[in-house]
């Protein structure tokens, strides 16, 4: 089952668990449109063959959904029931924090077994370096701004880039310092609306003729790009100010290879585990190793922004 | 000279010019930030290797910016009296209409020799059925509305998707079509809110679990992607309903082959022409010959609408 | 039915014939496999939401073929007797001057309706300014060629890059023009050896750092790329030569915009041509006009390369 | 100074190790043309504005070399008098093996300071996890297996596609794995021409329509792509055998993120660890961590294949 916002890789996640159930002669369905089909009963019975070809699409071919229903015990109650009428030992989550959160509310109630899988651009699951379409999503993020960056240095232009990251800013922090950004504003730090103008001047007077400044939805100063914008108009009237919000394309696209064998190592290891009798773990990449974390630990951790970065994406906006 | 918008093929229709001139043993001049650069005499000596390794880069190595002051008489005579200090006998301008009325307007008061050459992705130029930079654009929507589309069918949403053309439809219309988008609001054709009502219903009807409308900054029925957000919401809420716009990144990336090809066309026919004595006319591409057409005319023509395509689009959407 | 060598785009044209078809309420029948499943009755009924999600995908969701047993007379009988049976009344091929050929062998003798759709990407049909899956060919090729220049110019090498094109200099010469190659050997012209030579001295001379040559698979020269390394390798040592062949990536991928919005056009004349009563016929694009050619003109033509662009190319690599 | 074989994101590298300079008022000086260039004294201040828009680009700005006559006391000798002539303190090696060994030799002679960052796209360099360059190449491979894949599965065909790796197989593994291949050969390990065909019987018994067998140039088997056809010509008729080397266009590309980043943190910690007073070390990461290893210690250690990746290959190829 793949459940909250969809992520590059979840496809190669589904034919990894499909195809080493099948290499263990165990059967395996899928449950269409997370917890929604779960409760509807909505399931297919996949075989090796069944997941041909998908290894390089983006989106999720068990398509996904966020459910209210499954909220209230009486939802749970009905997928329960079609699990067991369907004769389903266990359960392979893919998705993120929310999907875990239900996936452990479930176990509590039915200890049903279940396993968990990160798959969400965000890279914000604690138990693991590296969550399924994370890589491809930066990816997607530097190639945009690469060509936003064709524009802006023809024009000598500034432009406020907004992508994705409510929380967390990895994304931002890291395609920022891949795209060569002026500056990073994430959630996690507040730079400051001064610094921000100060940097942006030390930026002209250096000799630089356009500047990207890359913005995760949740930065902290708590302006969005708009406001930015309109900050920038008034304070910095020597810049011609632009902006873009990339949205929606972060999520899709052909996974990259990292993802994709990531997604094909995880979903080994989250059947097999099952298979050795395991629950209520999420299979994480910890130091390029593949382990498990408790689910309850997984939800309830946060990850951290990387210092280190922050400090190299100073230096390199000299 | 590159001026107004920069667009993807700019830097291969100046290593064409540059180096077609190199093979006549002509000298040439690059103007950088177009006519605010002629009005400051910003020029530079362009060798056949200073061209080297530009033909695949998006933006315009000669930068290019809108100038105001070029509008007024004093503006131009600056611009004058630089070129002939500078020795040069002729000019070739890479842009749109606003570039080619600017030098429609200093032709006509100094009678210097000018050729323009078609570089915009809105391809709005009459006198070629193709401008430079546009090929690689619709690509560029394409490719997008590709991720965007991952991620639409994962969840059964329906999109509007912005793409860029204030005054024409032909990115919105040729990149609808090429993205397999259920409707294509234009400016050239008033759809009608109803009718797209009706249109997104009976894509339901059909069982069509995602859709995508393709919305010209500039379309007819006048209402931008958030509003008709807005109204979709109100009148279909069984919809999911989401935005993108794609903003500047549709200006820039790494032009196609088309593009580079038909760059590197227009330059030798640019130079050669202008060498013929020729003057006042828009290289381009007719029924794929490369043609000259009075630059007056091309200014005051208007490009068309393929009718043919609005009907592909209308049956490919049954 | 799709037939020969796989083009992208041949899926774009499959979901424009079926849903023509489904437009003007006709069945429409896949056939598998070119001639081979013609023969064998390999036939599926297809619905417009069958070709759902397809337009973006490269190959061919009818699978491809080359049949040896259609070129007798017994094969054909089996396979009129299928479509007899199966209440087939027109035939749309997708595919190449050989599936031309079969089909109106095919027609001839039983007088059965076909109309051609020439999907390949060698663009070497008369009848036709472009072949569906051309366009997108020569992107695949400039943008491994971009990649090869990298190293190549790291380097100082000098490449030998072989690309499809066994009668027709098509990809290599337009690839060649877009990828700034410094020569480019296509079957339509004998460049010579010694003007190879002569033409890499001159490109020293100048000061380039590295070269790329595009060979095109029957060059005329009558050497392959391995041969002519071992040629300069003898006669000009100064240079590091290398060789690359690309091979049949360059049939794969997904299809750019123009070859998705060509197919488009032509599956709809296609379909509406037959319901017209029309026959033999295949669709073009000629001067951006969807014409139909008589099929045995479209088989017995020959196109011819492009003499303005081989100029370019000569004045490009000044 | 690069050196050796380029590598996707040794541009980012320079850049870092530019603007960490220019961070702590430390003059930079390029390096031209590898070890040969420091012979002939070829060398540039570079400052922090001069690698501006590279981040994104293949190659190296600073080109790259192979030299023998480095490896003579004589050349080092003309090399270290160059050096101190320029007034230049310490030496930053982006290179691979030989150019550390190279740097080893020169360090011990003349006691001159050196770091290493390891710029290669083999992944073959013991003290990092990851070299710059490698995250790029397999994104690169499986792009192009992808598009291979398409025409494959068109046409029901057997693809031998032969990778970069002379002496490791990490880019075999990972794009195999990536892309989705039926077997994989490495020089780490034997398959067997056995278990080659009887793979292959059963991928095709268990209705698999094409498939894919990546192959590392120096696989263990000990035959190339083309003896491996002719093999499977003769012990498998009923398969069509194609084969495609990729070659050099693995080496180029616009890095992916991940290589930018990792170029980025590795610039700013060799330039500090000199500044500290570090030498004769590499940069690398380890456990995402950036630290350093002997130098000595990297060129003599040997990376391994990931023993689990081989066996999550065999379980997805059921």
């Amino acid at each position: 089952m793949t459940s909250g916002g969809d992520a590059p890789g979840m496809n190669a996640a589904i034919r990894s668990v499909v195809r080493t159930c099948a290499y263990h002669n165990v059967e395996c369905v899928g449950i269409y449109r997370g917890f929604e089909g779960m409760m509807e009963g909505d399931f297919k019975l996949l075989s090796a063959r069944s997941v041909n070809h998908i290894i390089h699409t983006g989106g999720t071919i068990l398509k996904s959904a966020r459910s209210k229903e499954f909220r209230e015990k009486e939802g749970r109650d009905k997928a329960h029931a079609h699990l067991i009428k369907e004769g389903i030992d266990a359960l392979v989550l893919i998705g993120g924090d929310g999907t875990f959160t239900g996936g452990l509310v479930f176990n509590g109630e039915f200890n049903f077994p279940i396993m968990g899988i990160p798959g969400t651009i965000d890279n914000d699951i604690f138990g693991t370096n590296f969550t399924i379409g994370y890589d491809t999503a930066i990816n997607t993020v530097v190639e945009a701004i690469d060509k936003i960056r064709d524009t802006a240095s023809s024009h000598k232009r500034l432009f406020f880039v907004e992508v994705m990251g409510r929380d967390v800013g990895h994304i931002a922090l890291n395609a920022g310092v891949g795209a060569g950004a002026e500056e990073i504003l994430i959630p996690e730090e507040d730079l400051g609306l001064d610094r921000l103008v100060e940097s942006l001047k030390r930026s002209k007077a250096s000799g630089k003729s356009s500047s990207i400044v890359v913005v995760a939805e949740g930065d902290k100063i708590g302006k969005n790009v708009f406001e930015l914008k309109d900050y920038i108009d008034e304070n910095m009237p020597e810049y011609d100010v632009r902006v873009s919000v990339l949205g929606h394309m972060q999520r899709g696209g052909s996974p990259s290879c990292f993802d994709r064998v990531l997604a094909s190592r995880m979903g080994v290891k989250a059947v097999e585990s099952l298979l050795e009798g395991k629950s209520n773990y999420m299979v994480g990449i910890l130091d390029n190793k593949i382990e498990l974390t408790a689910l309850d630990k997984a939800v309830k951790g946060r990850t951290e922004i990387n210092l280190e970065l922050l400090r190299v994406s100073d230096i390199m906006t000299i």
